[in-house]
C-alpha cells in the first residue's frame, strides 16, 4: 500500500505557445518517470501538461472549478468536481507533493502563494518571482528532476 | 482518452461491524468490475471500502478534510487535500458518477443531500431514507450492480 | 466588545406561499428581538426572511453561492461572496448560533445535516424530520423564542 | 435598502509594530468614514484594524478559517465561520468592494492574487509589489481615501 506521489503543474488557462510547449514537455517527463500529474483540469498550460502525460501513458488528476466533469480537458483521467471556483486553487496546491509553475496569471500566483504558505516545494519555469523558496529551472527536464529530487522516489 | 468512471462510497468514520463488512464487500466489487472508488479518505466505512478495493487491485481516491496526506487511511492511492473540513463533503458528492451510501451519520446525510441536489444517482444500503430518489439495495453486490446500471460501462 | 448573536434562516429558493409567510414572520421577529439574521442570500425563503427583518430595521447577512453581490436579494446588508456554490451551505450552518429551518429542499437538508454535525441548535418549522435534535415549532414566534432560549440574550 | 459597502483589510497574523500601527489607523479611518471593515478575523494586522474600527464605533466582519467563533479576535462584530482554512482567503477577497493590503505574508499574497483575479481594487501599504494594478499609498489616510475614491460613497 503506497500513496502515489503527485506533481502539480500550474499555469494559465490561456497561455502562449512557449508556455504550452514547456507544459507539454513537463507532462511527458512526469509520466515517463512514473509520477502522477495533478492540475486545475482546464485548458492552456493545464491541458498541455496533461496531453504530454497521457502521450506517455501517465496518470492525470484535474481539480475542476465548476460543477461538471464535461468542462475538464480531454486528458484528465480523474476529474474532481469542486464547484468552488477559484477556491479550488488551495486544493491544487495542497494536494501536490511538489509543484511546477509555468508562466502564470493571477490564478497561478494564488496557487504559488498557497504552496509557499503550506511549505510545498515549488519549481518555477519563467514564472512569478515572489520568493527565494521558488527553485528556478531552465528546462522542463530540469524542472521535473528538481521536483523529484525534493519528494523522493515513487515506491 | 477516457475519463475513469468513479463510484463514491459514503458512510460514517466510526461505524459498526455490520456497516464495515458491507463497505468492504462494496469496495471489493467496485474494484472487481473495474471502477474507481472515491471516498472521504478517513476511517470507518471509508477505510473498509478502500481496503476491499485494494484487496482486488482497484484504484482509490480520498477527498481529505484536513491539511495532511498523513491523515488518510492507508488504502488511498490518490489523497486529495482540501483543508476544508466538512466542506469537502460537497466535493465527495460532486466527483462521484454514482454514490453508494452505507449506514450513516450526519456527515453522510450532508453528502446524500448534496448528491440529491446535484442529481447524482444514489444507492442506499441501510442508510438515511429521505427521498424516493435513493434506490435501495439489499446486498453489496446488488448495490454495485445498481450503480453500474445507472452510469454505464467504464470504457 | 461583543460578538453579535446570529440566527440563521434556511429554506428553499423556490418556496410556496405558506413557507414565504412563515419566513417573513420569522425574519420580523428576529429583528424585533435584536438578533442578526443570516441566510444563503438568495430568493424564496431567504428573501422573505430578510424582507421581514428589514421591515423591522434588523440586520441581515447573506452567504452567497456565486461571485457577485448583484445576485443577492435586495434585503441583504452584508453580502459575503463565496464563489463556492453549494459548498457555501456549510458556512451558513457554521456561522449561525441557532438555525430556523422552514420547509425545505435538498439544499436545506444539507444545511440541517451540517448543523446537526456541528451541534448547532436547530428549530424546525414544517421541515425535514431527520433527527430528534431538531426542535419542532408550530409558529414563527415560537420558533424564534425557542432559538433565543437556546442561545441566550444578545448583549 | 442598500448593501453596505465593505473595505477589506488584509495582512499577516504575526506582524511587526509598524504594520500594526498602520492597520489600526486604517481601521479607524474606515469606521470614521462610515464603511464596514472585513478581514480574516484573526490576530496581527486583522486584530489591529478591527481594534481601530471599533474604537470609532465602526462595524467589523471576520471570515474565520476555523470552526469556532471563539477563535476570532475580540473586535469582530459578525464572525463568519468557514472551517475552510486557507481556502477562506478567496472569500475575504471576493467579499470586499476594495482591499487595503498591509505588509504581508504568503497568505496575504494569496488574497492579493485572488483580488487581482476577481478585479477587485487593491490599495497597497508597504505590501507585495506584484502588479501595477495595486495602487500604492504612503499613509493609512491616503489608503482609505484611495479605496473610497474607487468604490464611491456608502449610501
Amino acid at each position: 500500500m503506497n500513496k502515489q506521489k503527485i506533481i502539480g503543474v500550474i499555469g494559465a488557462g490561456d497561455a502562449g505557445e512557449e508556455d504550452l510547449k514547456l507544459a507539454q514537455a513537463v507532462g511527458e517527463d512526469i509520466a515517463l518517470r512514473g509520477y502522477t500529474l495533478l492540475c486545475g483540469g482546464m485548458g492552456g498550460v493545464m491541458e498541455a501538461a496533461c496531453r504530454g502525460a497521457k502521450s506517455q501513458h501517465g496518470t492525470t488528476i484535474g481539480i475542476l472549478p465548476g460543477n461538471s466533469k464535461e468542462d475538464s480537458n480531454p486528458y484528465i483521467d480523474y476529474p474532481i468536481v469542486t464547484g468552488m471556483g477559484h477556491g479550488r486553487n488551495v486544493i491544487v496546491a495542497g494536494s501536490s507533493d511538489a509543484i511546477i509553475a509555468i508562466g502564470g496569471s493571477f490564478g497561478t500566483l494564488s496557487e504559488i502563494a498557497f504552496a509557499l504558505r503550506l511549505e510545498i516545494p515549488i519549481i518555477g519555469l519563467k514564472t512569478w518571482d515572489v520568493s527565494s523558496n521558488i527553485k528556478k529551472a531552465q528546462t522542463p527536464e530540469q524542472a521535473v528532476k528538481l521536483a523529484i529530487g525534493l519528494i523522493g522516489s515513487n515506491t
